[in-house]
């Protein structure tokens, strides 16, 4: 099969996004998936037709987004499997994902969390086992824990990062604000409020900059 | 000027990446943004080319990251202004930002938090005022806050947004699991744990297939 990696990996974004919307009949046109991801739509249409998928992926308005993302989950080969994850850092921000309820119906699952201080270990309440960082060397293989979230202090992340990888973390959901560098087959997804706050920032200008010119096109009328 | 919306919405994003990376002088090639942004990199060099710049934003090894920001700056005509932010929600997600230092020598202040329990917002202690969320129709507008981290719970999470929009908040991040309908000229973004995963599974999948395939072919030699 003859799609190329960049393309298979906007295709399984994709597929992701499709099966998170509210009405999974709803059509969607590749303009509104260029708003959602940032992608242009021509590369949007370019990828899906490489998926050389039958026309049923496609309605008078826009994609249907189950199908298209059933016929993209079958060629690129990959199901929805579940995945043990766990949470490393359990300050006030690793520690509220003890009560996150979002993981519930999702392939993801939550079965371990870890902290160096082992006080906070015992003191934590969660409906799955928390241990001390030590431990992770123990319990990351016997669960079979593939992903971590990782939110410990920034002066940690770095060693952390590495030691996860040696114990068999093959993704890690990056908290912290350090850029971290692992070993060749870890992905790491950097996950930042403030990458957050300059894209809003970065869109409200760019209005802001329309707005400024329709009104003195409008005024030079 | 004549630079497309969704080619401005990239330059402006790919500036805010370039400005975070570790070192200002190390060449970035269009591969590598293609790497960290998802978007091809001939629509990268293409987005760059439209800005008209100069050979200086140029290196033999690709782009020059600090200078290829500041042409991205001065073309789409925006700079980093200091913005007010406030956390609207202080449960265990909410009250992490509290003491959150990732925003020193940011363009972003954290100046106000907003929680519907009372109690809460005299409990917890912070270096800017914590307020019942019933002030925030005086506040907001007051202080000049402009983007709002909002950690509500779910079944509130619509409705708050509709609030804040009224209030004068253009740009929402949203870190609750509930897909938001807000006034157009409000801009949402949207941070998701599940979101982060499902991207690094979808790598994963991707890296395992393509590891699949190599073995089939030395195998078949």
């Amino acid at each position: 099969m003859g799609i190329p990696k960049p393309t298979a990996e906007r295709l399984a974004r994709l597929a992701q996004l499709l099966e998170q919307r509210s009405d999974p009949e709803a059509p969607v046109s590749s303009a509104e998936i260029e708003y959602l991801t940032g992608w242009p739509s021509h590369t949007i249409r370019k990828d899906v037709s490489a998926l050389g998928a039958g026309p049923e992926i496609s309605t008078s308005t826009g994609y249907h987004p189950q199908r298209l993302s059933q016929a993209i989950r079958s060629v690129l080969g990959f199901t929805v499997e579940d995945h043990n994850c766990c949470v490393v850092g359990l300050g006030r921000l690793g520690s509220a994902f003890l009560e996150y309820t979002g993981f519930n119906g999702s392939p993801f699952t939550l079965c371990a969390g870890f902290d160096s201080n082992v006080n906070r270990v015992e003191i934590l309440k969660a409906d799955f086992p928390l241990y001390p960082a030590f431990k992770m060397k123990e319990i990351i293989p016997r669960l079979g824990i593939r992903y971590a979230i990782l939110c410990v202090p920034p002066d940690q992340a770095r060693q952390t990062a590495l030691r996860l990888a040696e114990f068999g973390i093959v993704g890690i959901v990056n908290f912290t604000p350090v850029m971290l560098s692992v070993p060749p087959g870890v992905e790491i997804e950097q996950v930042s409020i403030l990458d957050a706050l300059g894209a809003l920032a970065a869109r409200r200008a760019i209005h802001e900059r329309n707005d400024a010119r329709e009104a003195s096109i409008r005024s030079e009328k």
